[in-house]
C-alpha cells in the first residue's frame, strides 16, 4: 500500500471514528435528558423493552441464519482456500449491521419518550432536537460501521488475491441482515399498525393511540422495529454494496481503460488501487460532510422543522459534489469522476424532492379530493399518483446513470455508473438521521397522547410528527433510488466478475446476448421474484394484523372495565403475537432472495443468472418505488383531510374514513411491501457477486 | 412458390373463407332470432346505438390517425422504394381489424337482448346458444380475417425481397387500432361502470342496473365497446404478431440452422420458405380445430355452461398437439416444432385454469373471509391474491418458452419460441368466442334487470353471467400470456432484423451485451413506460367517472320524477360523455406508446431500444398480470359474497360493503390498465420490428 493509498484508506477510517464517537456522545446526551411523568416513562418503558425484546428473539432466529450461512461459505470456498475467510468476513458485515441496529434503535426508544416530555415542557425546538439527537445515533453508526468494516478490510486485504471474497462476504453479510430486519420488521410495524388501527377504530370507535387500545403499545414498537432499526439495516447494507460494487469493478477492469480515470497518474502509484480507493474515500468524504450537515442543522433548531430537515437531506449532496470537484484534481484524478458522483448525489436530491412533491403536496389533494366518492375512487386515484412518481423517479435514475456513463472515458461507463450510486448514498449518515427522526418523533405523539398530555404537547409533536412524514417519504426515494444505482453496479460487477474468473481458468469470457433464448427466459424469471416477496409480505401483515384485531377484540370483550377506562389493556400479548407473526413469517421471502439466484446461478449458469437479475432489478425497482409512493400519497392524503384540507369534510366525514382505508392499503405497500422488494434485487445481486466465481466455469 | 408453400399457403386461406361464411351465417341466425318486449327492444336499440356511436366516432379519430401514419411510413419507407406498399399494408391491417371488430360488436348488441328473450322464455340452453353464437361472430371474424390478410400478403409476397416490411407494416396496423380500440374502450366501459356503479348504488343507493340510473345505458355499451370490440382488436393483433414474429424469425435466420428443424426437406422446397410458412399453416389448422370446437360446444349446450366453456376454452389447445404430431412427419418438419406448439398452446390452458383458480376459486374466498375486517384489508389480501398468481402464471409462461427452447434443433430455439406463442393462439377463433359470450350474457342480465323481466328470467342470466365472468378471467390469462411469448419472438425478430439490415450494409452485426450502459439505462427507461401507461389509464378512469357520477347527480337533483320512476333518465347523456372522456384520453397512452420506441431507436440507437423493450416487456408482462388478476379476485369476492358465501354476511352487510370498494379498485385496474399495458408492450414491439431496417446502421 502506497502512501497515497494508504492516506486515502485512513480518511474514511478516521471519519468512522470520529462519527462512531458522536454517536456515543448523542445517546448519552438524549439518555441524560428528563423523562417526564410516570405515565410517559412506563409507557416509554414498554415502547423499548418491546422493540428490545423483539430484537432479541430477531437475533437469535439470524444467528441460526449466520451460523448456517457461515458454514455454506466455508464449504464452497474452501476449494479456493478462503473458506473461513469467506465466513468470517460474512460474519463481521452481519454483526457490524446488528450492532449500528442495536445502538441506533436503543436510542431512538429513549429519544421518544424524552421528545414527548420536551414538547410538555412547551420547547418545540428542544423536541427537535431531542428527536434530531436519537436519529443521529442511528445515522451515524450507520455510516461509521459501515466505513470501519469495509475501511478496515480494504487496509488489511488491499493488494490481496482474495480481496474481492472479502468484500463480497462482507457485503452477503450486511445484505442478509438487511433482508431479515426489514422484512420481519416491516411485517411486524405494519401488522401492529393496521390490526391496532381498524380494531381500535372501526371496530371499537376509539381514536389512534387511545390508551385503551390495546395496540397502542406493539404500533409504537413497530415504528422503531420498522423504521428505525430495519431501514437502518437497509441503509447500511446499500452504503457496503455501492462501495463494493464500485471496487469490485475497479479491480476487475482493464488497466488501460483506468488509466483514462487520471489526468495524471501520482508517481509510485497503482492507478487500479487509486481507482479502487476512490469510493470508500469519497464515502468517507461524505460522512465527514454529513456530520457537519447535523450540527448545522441542529444549530438552525429555531427554525421551521420542515425547512431545517429538508435542507438537511438535500443539502450534502450538494456540498459533496463541491467537495469532489476541489478533491478530485489534487490526486490527478479526471473531473469526470466529479460529474458521475455529482450525476449521483444530485440525482438522489431530485428523486427525493420528487417523492416529496407526489406525496406532499398537490397530487395528494387530488387523492384526498377523490376520497368524497368513497374509498373505491381514492385508492384509484392514489394507484395513478404512485405509478406516475415511478416513472419520474425512474426516469431521474436513468438520467443519473446515463450522465456518469456519459462523462466517462471510454471503458468505465459502469464504473461510473456505480460511483454515481456511492455518491448518492455518500450522505447516508445525514439522511438516515433524518429518517430515524420520523418514527422518534411519531412516537413522542403516541405517548403524548397515551399519557393524556393535552392539546398544546401534542399540537407540537403534531407538527414534528407531519414533518417525519415529508422526510420519511423522501429518504425512501433516496434509498430505492439508490438501490437502483447500486443493483445496476453490482449487476456489472457480476458479469465483470465471472468473467474474470473464466479468463483465469483459460475460458472465453461470457457474452451475455440479450437476445439469446436463456437471458429471455431468466428475464421472465427475474420478473417473478419481486412479485413473489410483495405477495408473501402482503399476506404475512394480513394474517398477523387479523390475529391482532382478534386480540383486541378479545380484550375488549373480556377485560371487565376496559371500554371504560377503568382496567388497562394487556399491550404485551399484542407485543408478543406481532413479534412471533413477523419472526415466523420473514422465513419464506428471506429464503426466496437468498436461494433463487444461488439455484439458478448452479443449475442454468450464469447467463440465465445475469437474465434473472436484469429481469428482477427492472421489475422490482419500479414495483417497489410504485408501492412506496402510493402508500405514502394515501398516507398523507388521510392526513390532508384531518389537517381540514378538504372542505366540508372534516375528520370523521365519509370521505375521511374513505381515505383512512387508502391508509390501510397503502400501510404494508409503503411500509412492508415496497422497502422489501427493494432490499430483495440488492440481496439477490450481492449473493450473485459472492458466488460468480463458483458458477462462472458451469454450462 | 412451389406446389408445398402453395398448399400450406392455402389451407389457412380456405379456413378463413370458411370462417367468414361460417361469420355470417351466425350473425343472421342471431340476428333473426325473437326480441322480446318493446321495453327490451327499446334498451337493446339504445345499447346498439351508444355502442355503434362511440365505434363510429372512434373510427374517425383512428382515420386521422391512420393517415398520419401513412403519410409517415410512406416517407420513412420511400428511400428503400417501399412506401406505398409499407403504407398500404398498414392500412390492410388496420382497415380488417376494424371490419372484425365493427361486425363482431354489431352481433353481440343483437344476441344480447335476444339472449335475455330466450331466458324469458325460460330456455336455459337457448339463452346460452344464443350468446355462444353472437361471441362467434366476433370470434371467427377475428381469427378469419387476420389469416385472410396475413395469407393472402404472404401468397403476393413471398419470395419477394420486401416480404419483411409487407408483414411488419400490416402487423403495425393491426397494432394501432388494438391499442386505441383496447385503451379507448378500456377506459369507456370502465368509467361507465364506476360512475354509474358510484352513483346508483353509494350516492343515491339504487341496486345495479336499476332503470332509474342513467348510467345503464352507457354501463351496457361499456361491456360492448370495451370487452367486445377491444378484446378482440387486441386477440387479432396478438394472432397477427404472434404470427409475424415467427416469420420474420425463420426469414433471417441461418440456413443451416433451418435445415435441423427438417427429418427431411421434401424435394424441390426451399427449407426456409417451409420455415417460414409454417406459422401460418398452423394458426389455419387451429382456425379449423377451432370451428370444429365452437360447433361442439353449440352441441353441448344442455350441460352446465361452466363445464361447457371451460372445455371450449382448454380443448382445442390438446387438440391443436395432436393434429400438430400428425401433421409435422407428413411435410417432413422435425416433431420439435410439435412440442414447441404443443408448449404453447397446453401453457395457454395451463394459465388459464390457473387464472381461474385464482380468481374464482379459494383465493376469492379469502379476499370475501378479509372484507370481513374491512375495505382495507380486503383490498390487501386481493393485491396478494394478484401478485401470487402473477409469479405462477409468469413462471408457466418461462416453462413453455424453457420447453420450447430445449425441443429446437440448434440455432433455432428463438423461432421454437415464437411457435409456441403461434400454439398458444391457434385456437383463437374459439377463445374470442368465449370471451364475447361473457360480455353478452352480462349486457342480457342488464337488459332483463332494466326491463324488469322478474327472478326467474334473472336467475338464468345470472348463471350464464357468473360463467362468462370466469372465462373472461381464462381469455385474460390466455391474452396476456401469449403475449408475454410473442414479444419475446417479436424481440428476438427485431435483433435479426437489425443485424440482417447492417450485414447487408456491410456492417458488423450488433451484439446486445446486457452488461453495458446503454442497455441497462435502456432497460430502467423501459421499465417507466408501463407505469406511464397504466397512471394515464387509471386517471383517465377516475376522472370520467367523477364527469359521470356529477352529471348522474344532477339528473337526480333535476329531473322531476325520476327518482320515484315515473321520469325517464337520460341515458345518452352519460353515453355521450363517457364517449367522448375515452376518446381524448386515449390518445396520450396511445401516443407513448408509438413514439417512445422510434424516439429511443432513432436518438440512442437500436441497442438502446432493446434494452427498453426488455425492461418493458419485464416489467409490462408482469405489471398487466398483476392487474388482471387482483381485479379478478376483488370482482368475484364481491359476487361470492353476494351469493352468500359468507355466512352472517349477506349483499347489502359491511362486508359485502367492503368488497364493492375492492371491485371498484379492481375495475380499472383489470379492465383498463391492465390490458393497455398488455397490449402496450405488444406495440412498442411491433414498431420496433418495422423501424428495425430504418435505424439498423445508426450508432
Amino acid at each position: 500500500m502506497t502512501d497515497l493509498i494508504a492516506q486515502l484508506t485512513l480518511a474514511p477510517l478516521v471519519a468512522s471514528v470520529i462519527g462512531l464517537a458522536l454517536a456515543g456522545f448523542f445517546y448519552f446526551r438524549v439518555k441524560s435528558l428528563p423523562e417526564g411523568t410516570d405515565t410517559m416513562n412506563l409507557i416509554g418503558r414498554y415502547i423499548r423493552e418491546g422493540a428490545m425484546a423483539f430484537l432479541v428473539r430477531e437475533y437469535k432466529v439470524l444467528a441460526v441464519y449466520a451460523v448456517g450461512v457461515f458454514i455454506l461459505l466455508y464449504l464452497a470456498f474452501q476449494g479456493h482456500g478462503t473458506g473461513l475467510l469467506a465466513g468470517g468476513c460474512f460474519l463481521l458485515g452481519a454483526f457490524l449491521s446488528l450492532f449500528a441496529g442495536f445502538v441506533g434503535m436503543k436510542a431512538a426508544t429513549y429519544a421518544n419518550v424524552r421528545t414527548s416530555q420536551a414538547a410538555r415542557e412547551g420547547s418545540k425546538p428542544r423536541a427537535l432536537l431531542t428527536a434530531l439527537d436519537g436519529g443521529a445515533v442511528m445515522g451515524l453508526s450507520v455510516a461509521a460501521t459501515a466505513l470501519l468494516g469495509l475501511g478496515g478490510l480494504y487496509w488489511l486485504f488491499a493488494g490481496d488475491d482474495h480481496l474481492g471474497t472479502v468484500l463480497h462476504s462482507f457485503a452477503v453479510g450486511a445484505s442478509s441482515i438487511a433482508l431479515f430486519a426489514r422484512i420481519g420488521g416491516g411485517i411486524y410495524t405494519k401488522a401492529a399498525d393496521v390490526g391496532s388501527d381498524i380494531a381500535g377504530k372501526v371496530v371499537e370507535g376509539i381514536p389512534e393511540d387511545d390508551p385503551r387500545n390495546p395496540g397502542g403499545i406493539a404500533d409504537n414498537v413497530g415504528d422503531n422495529v420498522g423504521d428505525v432499526a430495519g431501514m437502518g439495516a437497509d441503509i447500511y447494507e446499500s452504503l457496503v454494496a455501492a462501495i463494493v460494487a464500485s471496487m469490485a469493478i475497479a479491480l476487475t477492469a482493464k488497466e488501460e481503460y483506468i488509466r483514462g480515470l487520471f489526468t495524471a497518474v501520482p508517481a509510485g502509484t497503482d492507478p487500479v488501487f487509486l481507482a479502487v480507493t476512490l469510493p470508500i474515500f469519497i464515502a468517507g468524504l461524505g460522512l465527514a460532510v454529513s456530520i457537519v450537515s447535523i450540527f448545522i442543522a441542529r444549530m438552525l433548531r429555531q427554525g421551521r422543522p420542515a425547512t431545517v430537515l429538508r435542507a438537511a437531506l438535500v443539502g450534502p449532496s450538494f456540498i459533496i459534489f463541491g467537495v469532489s470537484f476541489v478533491a478530485m484534481p489534487m490526486l490527478g484524478v479526471s473531473q469526470a469522476v466529479t460529474y458521475a458522483i455529482g450525476a449521483g448525489a444530485i440525482g438522489g436530491a431530485l428523486i427525493g424532492l420528487v417523492t416529496e412533491w407526489y406525496t406532499a403536496w398537490s397530487p395528494i389533494e387530488s387523492v384526498a379530493e377523490a376520497n368524497k366518492t368513497g374509498a373505491g375512487t381514492g385508492i384509484i386515484s392514489g394507484l395513478a399518483v404512485g405509478m406516475e412518481s415511478t416513472v419520474v423517479s425512474l426516469l431521474i435514475v436513468a438520467g443519473a446513470g446515463f450522465l456518469a456513463n456519459l462523462a466517462m472515458p471510454e471503458g468505465m461507463g459502469l464504473y461510473g455508473i456505480a460511483m454515481s450510486a456511492v455518491g448518492m448514498l455518500a450522505g447516508t449518515a445525514v439522511v438516515m438521521t433524518v429518517d430515524a427522526y420520523g418514527p422518534i418523533s411519531d412516537n413522542a405523539g403516541g405517548i403524548s397522547e397515551m399519557s393524556e398530555l393535552g392539546p398544546e404537547v401534542r399540537a407540537i409533536t403534531d407538527e414534528l410528527d407531519a414533518v417525519g412524514n415529508t422526510t420519511a417519504a423522501i429518504g425512501k426515494g433516496f434509498a430505492i433510488g439508490s438501490a437502483t444505482l447500486t443493483v445496476l453496479s453490482l449487476f456489472s460487477a457480476f458479469v465483470l466478475e465471472v468473467n474474470h474468473a473464466r479468463v483465469v481458468e483459460g475460458l472465453a469470457p461470457m457474452v451475455l446476448k440479450l437476445d439469446e433464448a436463456p437471458i429471455l427466459i431468466g428475464l421472465l424469471l427475474g420478473a417473478c421474484l419481486p412479485y413473489a416477496v410483495g405477495a408473501s409480505t402482503m399476506k404475512a401483515v394480513g394474517k398477523a394484523a387479523q390475529a391482532i384485531i382478534d386480540e383486541i377484540i378479545r380484550q375488549f370483550n373480556e377485560i371487565p372495565g376496559l371500554r371504560e377506562g377503568k382496567a388497562e389493556p394487556q399491550g404485551t400479548v399484542i407485543v408478543d403475537i406481532a413479534t412471533k407473526a413477523a419472526l415466523s413469517q420473514m422465513v419464506l421471502p428471506g429464503t426466496v432472495a437468498i436461494v433463487a439466484p444461488v439455484t439458478v446461478g448452479f443449475v442454468l449458469g450464469p447467463a440465465a443468472l445475469a437474465g434473472l437479475l436484469a429481469g428482477a432489478v427492472a421489475v422490482g425497482a419500479s414495483l417497489s418505488l410504485f408501492m412506496a409512493n402510493a402508500g405514502g400519497a394515501w398516507d398523507n392524503a388521510k392526513k390532508f383531510i384531518e389537517g381540514g384540507g378538504i372542505d366540508g369534510h372534516p375528520k370523521g366525514s365519509d370521505a375521511h374514513k374513505a381515505a383512512v382505508i387508502g391508509d390501510t392499503v397503502g400501510d404494508p405497500f409503503k411500509d412492508t411491501s415496497g422497502p422489501g422488494v427493494a432490499i430483495l434485487i440488492k440481496v439477490m445481486s450481492v449473493v450473485s457477486l459472492l458466488v460468480a466465481p463458483l458458477i462462472a466455469t458451469l454450462h
